[in-house]
């Protein structure tokens, strides 16, 4: 785990369609629907709002200030890949520009996590490419010191392997195992049509406390309601 | 104060028509027209750019990971009512999405304040429901353990007690007490009135230091000005 | 070095025309250009994004929630000047709203860059008046303590000596020393051509590994390919 | 609330005896106590370890940069109180040293809760003067805006009033409504009673697991335990 | 991954000698020794200095604000272990306290390793209870939802898996997989020969320049040295 | 200004003599003798407490992750230089250890100030080498890019010249240019002398209202004392 210099090719890949079909769900359901987990750390946030997609992991370990391996990693994108970069150290540094993204579109990739940081973000909005980061910043990068292609990595708190399902958007990353995927997208369908039922009351003026039936455990924690305001 | 399990109904509230006037000012103009007190910390951020509200405070206090309280809050909302979600410890949980939203909509609350995270943001901006929070993300809560309703709370490091006045936009928060409400607006009107008549004259190309007066007490503090570059 | 109450006049400039030029290649490029140095903390951030402006320095340093240098160093702006806030110690306050802004531009400055808090972002949004700040607050300032304007400062943990060009866009803000402008513009647009032919073929999907010529020197330090995925 | 340039003179404070007495629980044992509120946030620490007081809160609201108030509070300090000073922003600035310091000691203060930064921490150490702060800084303040001495405060997230009780050691500041004092007292002392029985029980090897009977709770929720490790 | 409500029994242990033995070489030797990787985020600190600890992990995934899962991962303990507490978001509470402590080293674990609050240091500090964690504080914790016991967890950016080896110091913690502590502990030997021979040579007033015999590769680099000051 | 790849010998330095008498006024004192200037931010901590030391600097200017150019600087440093190294970027890996001290201490060298991470605390504090840092850690750090030694750079902060007088203590670190030391040592003692007359007057109660005669212009800025407590 975590070995450095390391590539590892034809990796196994969830579901194609599977894959793709997890994205109409958005993060938050998909978060729900695995449990309430699978989650990335909150400070990873999108470069343009409004983009949401999901795709197989092609994972890359990059050293601080060293994007190296993230050329290395282009090889490995097939269509549909999103790559998740982790690094050893917490680094902010611009690993990603305009040509990487030129080349990860090119062989297909559907986007990028990187728990770094993110260059030329003005064109990569215009390329309609993708990228969840930490920080965005213009600091360049070298390329000198090995780390791996398709190992298991941690990225924003979240262990990822190669070949798992993102999914991403606005609200967040989440990562769903591969072999995980069909589970969790059929618990995604039934989620969405319950919640499809409740917001309909919802918009009528019905309470939660009622529609989930919470008076009663809410009186039993001891919860009271004091009629007129504070002295 | 502090109390937990505690849900407070007929809370007085600020008057209403001098809630929503306030709204127009912004929270820069109320804060000045207060004395410069009563602002949020600054990690408080819009989910989206634009948004400019007033209203009525029903505060919640919440526990880290847990939103149940948030369904006991949306039954005391009234008609121009803005929710501030106060937490016992910093977290950035997603307390709140769509469906909550739907709910305090529909009940007639106008934004949410909260010192936690929020998620579903694509949907809540389709929605047209305004939220400043500490984080945007997609982690589920639990509904396990009682907090309040209505009692005073800090909010991002801001006291706010039930009915106050809440502005908000995209400078941040500012909570004016209920009673002094009347007495902002005024000060809030006055200020507007001199600072129309100062751009105009500082589109002109006039400096401030001669507008405001500020030669005189600039010099008598030993401001010296040097004629030529440092060497 | 950092004396206070001092305001230097008739500061030498860097060529306003290369200055102006500098600033259609972006905080990338030039940083790249100036061999990867030049560049502030990525916490500084655009107000709004997509905005793309260089300029001459005007420099100021600020006491902790004053703002009172601001109005002195109004004087000394130039038309295509930017301005640099520097500030003796971490503080998010609001130095900075819409009324500095009206002065400020109607001077003839195209920017501020301040390493503390800035309000009114909806107007400075709608004049078309870019700042980068490292946060937004409402929270107002006092005209009490000198600072001092156009001597060296520290912004966002770079150097800049009045009259240097600053380069700021969605991705960062870069600054290039007075005597280095011309040199740093012929380095980017060099840079540029260099990358024109390279996106070029990365759109083909040719790989930077074969562009760069970089399968040798990575199996020289030792990369394995390992076909098949891990165990 | 919040109100700027004044002093309240003649509070009203806890009853020293039990404010003293309220110390030796420590700021767990009393957060406990209160039901689990009242305490400041965690960036709050010592500046040495192993102190561990209590005392009556003079409160001290304070502008960035400006320690002018520290020595207006001074006056108010009498035998047994703890200053409690909060800033109108964000700000690590070193308001205090050894200099207020042998003032506050002289006047009877037994310690300084400061929500900004402190600095000559060698010496106060020495003193043997405790202050919980969220920096240490050698940065001086001026003495130029006036804020305000015995308001309610919100100092590192809680609400402070003049005369409450405060509770500060190595874990943290915990802040007891004047009147609530007693009764806090009471439930500490019960709970240390019934946590030195179960402190017996857990050294001798027993389990909370039984001593609180929560197996049956646990294997209500769905607690599921498996022989043998993960594949 | 991130199973919620399991617990799993008799996990595989790292060879308890092998495990034991790594300690005395501290975390900076062992990650050194396993290429530069294992290591948890620097946020990671000791609550009392000087503790240098190893074991073998027994992990456990905490709710926020929820600490009823170290009560069940207290029965899986064995003589020699360290318990590995991560949680599904960030959260400071204190988890932990000196009733946990006692417990758990009356079982004999012998140390935490928390990204979470601890409190209770000054009693933990007594017992020769070493912890690591992120923050500490008095902030209680209730006993509501399921989190897990020995699944694979990640801890302040490391995963870890039941069974592994920890070595903890004042300079962090490093995770050392289950079949690596044997490899990992002989190249930590190798490591300290070379370095006393190099400590040696360097106490003489020798050059690492020298010694690592750099001057070349540095040279080709490009290095340029000159003779006198910058003007 | 931030050449990369360039050592700069036998630079000026500040007067050894004077350099060191600096050093016994401590951070807090040297920084308000300078006028309230020369501080680095707080971040930088010490890794012990207690100690306090002066010398001249040598800067070093370290990449991300890479603490080559430490051995560079080590050839650079004459008995009685503290190393001053700063970072291209945010980085907290372990750039120093044991090694790097040991060579250190054996050229002269009193202290190492690091905007970047540190370890081996045990064994620096044995060997009584202190160490201003912003993180400790474990990571280690590889040896391919070059920086420079001896250049102008900013370190937490404050920008620093080659043969400045550093003054380091458990309050900050503080930057005296070389030219202004004399100077700086002369206003030192004057502050000192008056400082022991009023500390003498504090001890035994006068307040600093009195002695610094603040009665007069706080009445005059309006503060208002009120007899009796808020209602």
């Amino acid at each position: 785990m975590h070995e450095l210099g390391v590539v590892y090719r034809n990796i196994k890949r969830a579901d194609r369609d599977v894959a793709h079909d997890l994205g109409r769900f958005g993060s938050a359901t998909v978060h729900e629907a695995m449990g309430r987990v699978g989650l990335m750390k909150p400070y990873m946030r999108p470069i343009y709002a409004g983009a949401q997609v999901s795709g197989t992991a092609v994972t890359v370990l990059l050293q601080p200030g060293d994007n190296w391996m993230m050329h290395v990693a282009a090889e490995q994108i097939q269509p549909g890949d999103i790559v998740i970069a982790a690094c050893t150290a917490d680094n902010t540094d611009g690993f990603f520009g305009d040509l990487l993204a030129t080349s990860f579109q090119a062989r297909g990739a559907v986007g990028l996590v990187i728990d770094g940081g993110c260059r030329d973000v003005k064109t990569l909005t215009e390329m309609n490419f993708p990228v969840w980061s930490r920080a965005i910043s213009s600091k360049g990068t070298v390329k000198a010191t090995l780390g791996s292609v398709n190992i298991p990595v941690v990225c924003a708190g979240m262990s990822v392997n190669p070949g798992d399902v993102v999914v991403a958007d606005d609200d967040g990353v989440v990562i769903v195992p591969r072999l995980d995927a069909g589970k969790v997208a059929k618990a995604g369908e039934e989620r969405e049509k319950k919640e499809a039922v409740n917001r309909a009351r919802l918009q009528k003026g019905e309470l939660g406390l009622d529609i989930y039936d919470m008076r009663k455990s809410l009186a039993d924690k001891g919860l009271k309601y004091i009629d007129g305001p504070l002295d």
